[in-house]
């Protein structure tokens, strides 16, 4: 790739890109035992985000961790499937399901070898809280986390891939947003940075098809973290 | 310790608790060859430190990256010392001594036996990209890196002690500050948080005596970061 000699950093994107929100959410659900699909169920309160992160966009909302606002999904949730044997401590716990979901198989050796020769830090919307737990209990070996949090602001907010940038001190170029959403690395691109799009098929389940074809003006592409980490040599 | 089974957070100061500031830009100053003592630069160089933020606190001066102030007082001194024989490059090289701080000896070994147990997050003055390089460097094993800059305010604000209970959505006194220097943690106890008192008593030279009884009313007091490992069970 031209011009990957002068990436410094490694801004990755979480859900999705690293983790699998779809498999370990169905499976938590599912294991709940309630009389709900826990993929349908997973599907809907990942559904829930884009419109709830709009809020805050848009002013109605003032700046809310993405904790809060996975609350108020799954709230409407549980009344829109009529759920009702959970105690609030229950409902708690579930919410922070978000907090413990699974690494994709490849994502620990990814990063460990990626980590080798970049920087590497998380540009989500995930609350620094939560992907610090994430971090943590999944092994993911992040040298700095960053988040909407950090910038007040969600993705694909300007001052988001900016700001990796002015927090490294280094140019837009030197910073690669690696996503599995093509409009997060067009966004990334828009303003700058270098971009990798990573194939995960099966992002919404393994019944579902996700087209993984990504744009030409993608810097890189690779089948996974580790591909990842062959295409630039690590 | 009465109530330390709830605390969850260790948040590190980090200059003079965690590494050793003089040390590494007395040896680097040393290094250079300059018509300075290394360790009379070093010390006048931190001497400058608080005076530069509380032009940010007062409002003198917007939001400014650590690395920004550093670099002021750095162009004061070399103007102070008389020294001319610096290149513009060699000058930004000299800024960044402070993303090459060496560890103290016992700092990853106490850090690694205290992650087990606890999240560990840095809450210093520095800027987060400083404070990445420094970790990436010397492998200081952190689940966040906190700072200053999350908070758009130096400590001792409210917003820096509060603000890690925040983030990791706990009570403030789930959150123990660490720290080789009473003042912060007197502030940090004024917010709710648990204390713990680091000795350090070479912090600014091995020539120099600081006193190192700390406060009576410190949670813990420990001679070094193995040592609170061993107070608190890791």
């Amino acid at each position: 790739m031209a011009g990957a000699d002068r990436v410094e950093v490694l801004a990755f994107d979480v859900f999705g890109t690293v983790v699998d929100w779809y498999g370990s959410i169905a499976r938590e659900v599912d294991a709940l035992g309630l009389d709900v699909d826990g993929g349908e169920f997973a599907l809907a309160w990942r559904a829930g985000y884009k419109p709830a992160m709009q809020r805050v966009q848009s002013g109605e909302l003032g700046w809310t961790h993405l904790d809060d606002l996975h609350r108020g999904i799954l709230d409407q949730l549980l009344e829109r499937f009529a759920i009702t044997s959970l105690s609030e401590a229950d409902k708690r716990h579930l919410n922070r399901v978000w907090h413990r979901l699974d690494p994709w198989p490849d994502a620990v050796e990814g990063l460990t070898r990626l980590k080798r020769r970049f920087t590497l830090c998380t540009l989500s919307n995930g609350n620094l809280g939560l992907l610090t737990n994430m971090a943590k209990r999944a092994g993911l070996p992040w040298d700095c986390i960053l988040s909407a949090e950090v910038f007040r602001q969600y993705k694909p907010h300007p001052d988001t891939y900016l700001g990796v940038a002015d927090v490294f001190d280094v140019p837009p170029a030197a910073v690669m947003m690696v996503a599995a959403h093509q409009e997060d690395l067009d966004s990334a691109r828009c303003h700058g940075l270098r971009t990798a799009y990573i194939e995960r098929p099966h992002e919404f389940g393994m019944a579902a098809s996700k087209d993984v074809s990504g744009a030409l003006d993608n810097d890189l592409h690779a089948a996974s973290l580790v591909g990842l980490a062959e295409r630039l040599g690590c």
